[in-house]
């Protein structure tokens, strides 16, 4: 069978057959990229569907709008409104989880050829998703404040991007945040070159101390003219549950129309069962203290790993504590003859029943193989701590 | 902004104007694509959904298999074997409606400048789908016994297509169903030519009389060495409801493998809710009696359609009686001076409060202006006879 020569583009990932290996029995995971399954409001979603079922079973059940079921929009707008951002219900599109706003930014924007700046790191379905549509993706730096604005600007004036894609708010995989600074020199970028910024915001919710800045695109209100500019894309998943492919894309009309087209042909649009029970969901007023839960629980866990990496693996390896989202992103140090390659660190990792996923394929050039993401929202405090110290043991295991 | 090349090949459909009139008070629509939101089995689908929140929320609401969920893949693997097609769960995904399972043949397969063959007419969001992967798209003619097979022949070996895209049972617009014998010949085709052929079968459930044939899949037992040259896109929209979101896709591992790929980056995987709430409700029995229901009532509003056209449009129009599905299709033969051209009719159709979708889009090529369509699936009884009285009116006021 012959495919579609777009298929070139894309290699199955490293990561697809790292997770073949997680089926192992006993086996401490932090390779994902889940939510916990526990901390899901259960009770307020079998409420939210009844509701829909209840009042108006047949807009619940029927095909809706390709851009959204009304009363989610609505909803949605306001629950923007709260993080920052004036958006109209109409401003907004629903999408199939936020991975499909990526698909639709892709489908509408870019031509095989195109140039498109992400992070190095970024989200691994990201690259794929617009090499997919022939993107050639350029990776801009990232450090402890998230990309680096100098860096990105030179980039931008020798490549011309199509589009610049960051997430800036506890960024997957680095966990890194973009300092409001740096926010606003992305926006004055964004004005300066016309170019556009896409805003991918799954994580902004998961805060653990003080709230991270306010998103690129609250934050557009002081910087004249760079509204038009942005594209934000916005998710339940990881602050509610992905099992209802709930998310969204603002930006300007002209792309959403653009978008809307696209959608059609893509899904014709997103379950209205789902749209319904999200909109009740968040019209009934729970969300605050579903955040607040999910909030406290992931903090301890990040805390948790912390210091037990700091205990187990010392100055083998390097990283900056995340202050929300979902990841530890750290490197290898190769110090005094420790393991230095995080590939092979893995492969031992899951001899000893632990699992995480190796950086490399988080780069969409130059590879950093040092590089190492662990995920701590899944495994509870005492697995935690249990997974970090067989991690030691299989860094020792695999010294030089 | 400057969009992506793929979007000069479609052209915002005359369609989507036509519905922005729909919203005028009064209006009776035939015009849709519709299931009677009425004939919905809310209260089974209430316990369906209760049923997947209670005994496995974790699993209902988390991230899943991009493949689908795997009791819902169990549930149409029987579905399907009811329907003459013998499959294993693994050897099917789900997809996001069958939108989606077109969208991710035409991701996967088509590279741009590639040749599909279509039916003329075939259902328009097939052609914007495809042509946004940049299929060159060319169409064989249908007659009342679905599309002809020996121009079919003919054009396989002129073009040497990717695909070729049928809807042999209850066509969307044509209403024809491909007769049994040219199904073995199709599958021939497909041997001797070595062509991929895509079954889309929405409707097949819905027949009023005596069952269509087997599927074209069901059939390829018949003819050695067809079923891998075959794929079948189902759907639970027209039978159950369009806002769950559910559709599958059987065909080739090899296929399917990079199908699954693509959907991984279109929208990592179909609402694990929704495809929870399919399967226990294909679990709990009671879609014989909800394809009985809908049967029943689609089989009278057509033959009241049906009688209604013969008396009110009478010679002026040409048409073959449905034997299942949610349309007619229809022909303005201009007899004795009456009108001949169906876009004409639509407007005209609009000022007497009446609307259907005029034909012309249906057609990849070759757009026949005297064509229509007309649902019968939305209107009850006494609207339809209102409705057509109507569309009688609005010929006889375009008269030449």
């Amino acid at each position: 069978m012959q495919f579609a020569s777009r298929l070139d583009n894309v290699s199955t990932s490293a990561i697809r057959e790292l997770f073949k290996l997680l089926g192992k029995p006993g086996i401490i995971s932090f390779a994902g990229g889940f939510p916990d399954a526990s901390l899901f409001d259960v009770e307020g979603l079998r409420q939210a569907s009844e509701q829909a079922l209840s009042e108006n079973p047949g807009a619940a059940l029927q095909y809706g709008a390709t851009e959204g079921f009304e009363p989610l929009r609505s909803q949605i707008a306001a629950f923007m409104d709260h993080k920052g951002v004036q958006v109209e219900p109409t401003g907004l599109i629903v999408t199939t989880g936020s991975q499909q706003a990526l698909d639709l930014i892709g489908k509408t924007l870019i031509s095989p050829g195109d140039k498109v700046i992400v992070e190095g790191p970024t989200f691994l379905a990201t690259i794929q998703c617009f090499r997919l549509y022939g993107a050639d993706l350029v990776s801009a730096p990232v450090d402890a404040d998230g990309v680096r604005v100098d860096e990105l600007e030179r980039l931008i004036v020798e490549h011309q991007p199509k589009l610049v894609y960051l997430i800036p708010t506890f960024g997957n995989p680095s966990g890194a945040t973009l300092s409001a600074e740096r926010r606003r020199r992305v926006l004055e970028l964004a004005v300066q070159y016309g170019t556009l910024v896409v805003e991918d915001d799954p994580y902004g919710d998961l805060y653990f101390g003080e709230p991270p800045p306010p998103s690129i695109m609250a934050l557009s209100a002081q910087v004249p003219g760079s509204r038009e500019h942005l594209v934000y894309c916005g998710s339940l998943s990881k602050v509610l549950s992905p099992g209802l492919r709930i998310g969204w894309m603002i930006g300007p009309d002209e792309l959403l129309a653009k978008a809307t087209m696209c959608k059609q042909f893509s899904d014709a649009h997103t379950s209205t069962f789902a749209q319904a029970t999200a909109a009740n969901y968040l019209a009934s007023g729970r969300m605050p203290q579903t955040l607040a839960t999910v909030r406290a629980v992931y903090a301890k866990r990040r805390d948790v790993m912390d210091a037990a990496l700091r205990r187990e693996l010392g100055e083998a390896i390097t990283f900056t504590r995340p202050e929300g989202g979902l990841f530890f992103w750290a490197a290898l140090t190769g110090a005094h003859g420790a393991l230095g390659d995080a590939d092979v660190l893995a492969r031992q990792a899951i001899e000893q029943g632990v699992a995480f996923v190796p950086g490399a394929p988080f780069f969409a050039e130059n590879a950093d193989h040092s590089t190492l993401r662990l995920s701590f929202a899944t495994a509870d405090e005492a697995r935690i701590e249990d997974g970090i110290r067989r991690l030691g043991v299989a860094l020792r295991a695999g010294a030089n």
